[in-house]
């Protein structure tokens, strides 16, 4: 441990040295690192993560190396959206602990930019105790081992990232990945008795350019294929089930990639697949962000673009267990939670756009209400 | 009963006619009555709707007079509304037909005026059946005669009204008035084995002017005090704590009353408290935007009431149980349900605007989130 701690800096040398699997133990918090250089070959920043530990060291706690990955990144992305903002507006990071729960977390927002009309990405780190209820609405049953009565000590290390272009040709993109472990308060040994991972990353355009979201969804089913062929098709269905708006009858966007509970074999091959995952982010969105940013658009397409935000206020009000999850907690951090909603949206009554065949938008709200296979 | 449908013209007559109180039949639907003539004496329109049968009259059927009460009142309110409008744009109604649930209603909806930034006013009535999941959440202690296990039959009639003005001085409104009965299937007669009235009218302003708090209040104290002095504590209190948004820790608006599952006298007494609370809506908002409509404001100004409109969306779509409980139902007419959300609102991340002491928009904070005695 005493060569991983000088590596990854005194913040990660303070995490590290009172890390400690006892459920009761305290959390340590890092403090901010500073953010990634730029690597620039072909006038772009770097779309790859730098890390200060070996995140494929299986000797690292995963919980360590989970925070790791996701602190870079964050900044790697982060970095790199600003690098599409000609405004030279960058991300403003709110750093926080958690006080009733230990933990902490680092939200970083642009917002009100010419490219990003609302940009965040989140990491937040949590360890605290499920109520029996809480536990129960977690597929109770792998809790074999529960008394159906006690608080349960969980500890999660999530990234989300919810992207708002201003202009409605380019689309506007979500992503999370997180670990998640759950212990038992009677055991000292402090071993996660469950864990597993969660994640994905779909894209919401307004108008839909065929070509992005085959390069979308192509990257990802890629990603995918590298660890298990069977794993694209199966998160494919699972992001257009879960993104589905029952009273809307469509689907949040086009899809992309949705897991959850992901413990089906070796935990350093399922962090190897969520780092990879993550990894795609930059190299799948931002060409599309480079080639829609300046497309002209008239007021007719801004007000759709305000209308499917509408949409997606409703989805993550409504139905996204995340956010859900979120504003039942004991003391939720509702800014860094409702950081995913869109700047500016809107709703009209049975709006006539939309309707009419032939249009952009029609063809729009067609494919949302019939998944197609983009890959 | 042939008296009564012929002063009530021929759609009344219609659905009079074929009026039957066994759960299983069908329920006839209304058509549309013409508009309420306005009568000007102060160069406002009347405040009273008029009906073209006793309201006061027993021996017809308790749904019918709900029935043609809030077809009245959505009338009276549109026209009065419209008059405010400048612009001289109208309510559009939207008249439909239910399908797989019998039942009809009419969503009148204003938008994009130079008063009202959106006006919705929706009549509904529904005779479906309720779930056996569905009647749990209905305080089910009260049907100790139910198994269990089978749907039962139930109707609702009711009105509900959302008011967004362009100009952040003028408040928000809502309302909602609406009579529920539930039947036993097993029983032949048809009579209603539970009844209950529901309903409640609140305030929402983005800058506070005290005066329209106290007079609107004042109103609704007094329109309670006529019927029981004891409702309008009691039900001034039930509005603050309905509309607690507690991911925010603030009350929506200034409050004004609310009430559920009220069925503690004679239905008489209720349902003529129930008319007189939701015939005080025109004389309490309508002089609010009389007053406020033509005030200047500031981008700030306006920025803060976009603001608040998203507080509006988060409480409507995270919390209200008229929402959810439409949106769950078998053929949610989504449209008619969402009316209630503004034309367009916002958030920003940690914005600074209602931190500042001494500015309009932290006294208003302030109030939200310690709830006033304003009569």
């Amino acid at each position: 441990m005493a060569a991983v701690a000088a590596s990854a800096g005194l913040a990660a040398a303070a995490f590290a040295t009172t890390y400690n699997k006892s459920p009761f133990a305290p959390l340590a918090c890092e403090e901010r690192s500073a953010s990634q250089p730029i690597s620039s070959k072909v006038n772009r920043p770097s779309f790859v993560p730098e890390n200060t530990i070996d995140l494929d060291d299986a000797s690292i706690p995963m919980r360590l190396r989970m925070i790791h990955h996701i602190k870079s990144l964050q900044s790697t992305i982060c970095t790199a959206l600003e690098s599409l903002e000609p405004s030279g507006q960058k991300f403003k990071s709110s750093y926080y602990l958690r006080d009733a729960s230990k933990g902490f977390g680092d939200s970083r927002v642009l917002q009100d930019g010419e490219t990003f009309e609302k940009a965040g990405c989140n990491i937040s780190v949590i360890k605290s105790t499920l109520s029996p209820a809480a536990v129960r609405q977690m597929r109770a049953e792998r809790f074999d081992w529960w008394d159906g009565k006690s608080e349960l000590p969980y500890f999660v290390a999530g990234c989300s990232l919810v992207v708002h272009p201003r202009n409605p040709h380019a689309p506007t993109i979500h992503f999370n990945y997180r670990y998640f472990e759950i212990q038992d308060p009677n055991d000292p040994s402090g071993e996660p008795k469950a864990w597993w991972f969660g994640g994905g990353t779909d894209l919401t355009p307004s108008y839909l350019y065929e070509d992005d979201a085959r390069a979308f969804h192509g990257l990802y089913k890629a990603a995918c294929d590298r660890h298990d062929p069977a794993y694209y098709p199966r998160f494919k269905q699972w992001c257009d089930e879960y993104f589905y708006i029952p009273h809307r009858q469509e689907t949040r966007g086009v899809g992309g990639i949705f897991f959850d509970d992901l413990s089906d074999r070796d935990p350093e091959r399922i962090f190897a697949f969520v780092r990879d995952c993550s990894n795609s982010y930059l190299p799948a969105y931002y060409p599309i962000v480079e080639r829609r940013k300046d497309q002209p658009y008239s007021e007719h397409e801004k007000r759709w673009q305000q209308l499917r935000r509408g949409r997606y206020v409703e989805f993550n009000l409504v139905y996204d267990r995340g956010t859900k999850f979120g504003l039942a907690m004991k003391e939720p951090r509702t800014e860094s939670i409702l950081m995913s909603l869109p700047l500016t949206s809107r709703w009209e009554y049975e709006p006539e756009v939309g309707t009419e065949e032939g249009t952009p938008e029609k063809k729009l709200l067609d494919i949302l209400r019939k998944p197609v296979e983009w890959a």
